[in-house]
């Protein structure tokens, strides 16, 4: 687990897409950040007080988040400045970058030298078992999308909120660097061995108590051809008790695979529940997710009313007119 | 690629199961060996001339292979002192054991003197890319199972020798470290990083010509819950045209997996061919292979025609009763 709270280091970032991850923490676990540090040149915010690496730790944080992507995948001279005098007064740091701050020789003899701890929440840092397949106590979750990159995430992040503000018992289970830097803690399973992967997902979602849910972090399509395998270690590691379909009407083409098309939301429905009840044979489809970010209000109701009245099951896109129905369908089953 | 011819490293196996890998080269590829190396002490044998060191080198051999698995998995002092010794002498070593070559100060010492290549075919020695799903030329053939460890290794290999046999143009593709051994060449798809895996598959698998059949080795079960991601990235990394069903009757259990029952060959025909036709609309399943270890001749031959009439697919065991049947299915194909 990395320490929290944080000081978000937006360093030099130019928009407000660069610091994705700092705008991810601030908005789903605003209590984990004390404040943004920016460096000269940043032309973002993600609206929290600005401060020194000192005032950062006189507020409390304990570790310095890489919240924002570095430009062409290098870590800059004036960032490794910031970092390594970080590390002398007292954080650790985490990062998502796909360049690892343990193979940046100063940072790497910075954190050496003051017993600090580097988070490369990339890759894994945790041997994982092979799945046993043993049912756990607890009930787990799990979005399934057409697609890649359809908002399963997000699903998953609305839903926890809205639970824990009904008073139900909840944790978000991130899969992914971002979630995991959102959270403090998770597994990087796209980095996870292949003969360990259901495993890692089982060592995410252990036992717990029989009314609590584990919002597990979807990640690929079983429809991907890329990246198919991690969705069903996914599915198989989790043996969810619930599905929640996700979905984004208006691409043209599965992503990065231009000559293969979305499924329809029925065929993501089958196939998913035939992988689950493998695992669950109790497994149920409890609604749907529907990002409508591409479309207008109008559009966006029409779509999900749609939707609903075909699939008939309870339709929304969460992020947008929030996850109630999704929440209200979950405290139903 | 490892070098060819091999001479084969049976050590001190106490006994047939213990030199299957050495078996497995000596059945399938018998032209990748020039004999064998036994050392005091041991207790079995694969049929071929004992030869020492220097023998092994003037018949041609280039690779020392371990064909035996290490008791206790600890590579022992008497066997270092051969490896070193080969090395040495000229030999490249190539090794499935689960403790790597490479792991042993001796042994890596006396490869990077001598120049000399460590083959550890249980971890990958390229950086596969991520699967593009991208239709490529040629035919493959994948064999989906029940379980793990049904005999789809075998299916392949029996399929293959019987297509070259007939001169047909076929190649048995590895995806593990047997596999790997017996032809040479391979990916150990189970050691590969999740993002990784169908590309790998799409990697082992290239364009060809329009006559050329790949027999991918299976692995894992799409039903296994600790493997079935490893299987679901074979099918979408391979792009099977055809698919063999696999299964072995006498389980009490998925293996592994005590609180789960095999599936029945309706439902892994119809799961395969639901997830293979994602990636390649046009796949048939062609045909079952059964695993009739465990049953008696006469059972055995009982059961293949119950499943044949039952299935209405060509049903043998190829390793007992040959593959013509399987083949012939293919070639009506």
């Amino acid at each position: 687990m990395i320490q929290t709270p944080y000081l978000l280091f937006l360093g030099d970032a130019p928009d407000a897409l660069s610091a994705k991850v700092a705008q991810g923490i601030k908005d789903w676990r605003p209590d984990n950040a004390v404040g943004q540090f920016r460096m000269e040149g940043c032309g973002t915010t993600v609206g929290l007080t600005d401060m020194t690496l000192q005032e950062g730790l006189d507020a409390g944080a304990k570790t310095l988040v890489i919240g924002v992507a570095n430009r062409g995948g290098i870590i800059s001279d004036a960032w490794k400045k910031v970092l390594v005098e970080a590390l002398q007064m007292g954080y650790d740091i985490a990062s998502g970058l796909h360049n690892l701050l343990r193979d940046e020789d100063e940072v790497q003899r910075a954190a050496k030298v003051h017993g600090r701890t580097l988070h490369d929440v990339r890759i894994p840092s945790v041997a994982y078992p092979i799945a046993s397949g043993v049912k756990r106590s607890g009930k787990r979750i799990l979005a399934v999308g057409t697609d890649c990159s359809v908002g399963k995430m997000y699903t998953g992040l609305c839903m926890d909120a809205e639970m824990r503000a009904r008073g139900m018992k909840s944790t978000f289970r991130p899969t992914g660097q971002t979630g995991i830097l959102i959270t403090g803690g998770g597994v990087p399973l796209d980095a996870v061995i292949a003969d360990f992967m259901a495993g890692a997902v089982e060592y995410l979602t252990p036992d717990n108590d029989d009314d609590h849910w584990d919002h597990i972090e979807g990640q690929g399509s079983l429809f991907h051809a890329s990246y198919s395998g991690v969705t069903l270690a996914l599915i198989h590691g989790g043996q969810p008790d619930a599905l929640v379909l996700a979905h984004e009407p208006t691409r043209a083409h599965m992503r990065g695979l231009p000559d293969y098309q979305q499924p329809a939301l029925e065929d993501l429905r089958d196939l998913a529940l035939t992988m689950a009840r493998i695992v669950n044979p109790a497994c149920k489809v409890i609604g749907i997710s529907i990002n409508t970010q591409h479309m207008a209000d109008d559009e966006a109701k029409a779509y999900l009313a749609e939707v609903e009245a075909r699939m008939q099951l309870p339709t929304t896109d969460p992020f947008r007119f929030g996850a109630e129905k999704l929440v209200d369908a979950l405290e139903d089953l």
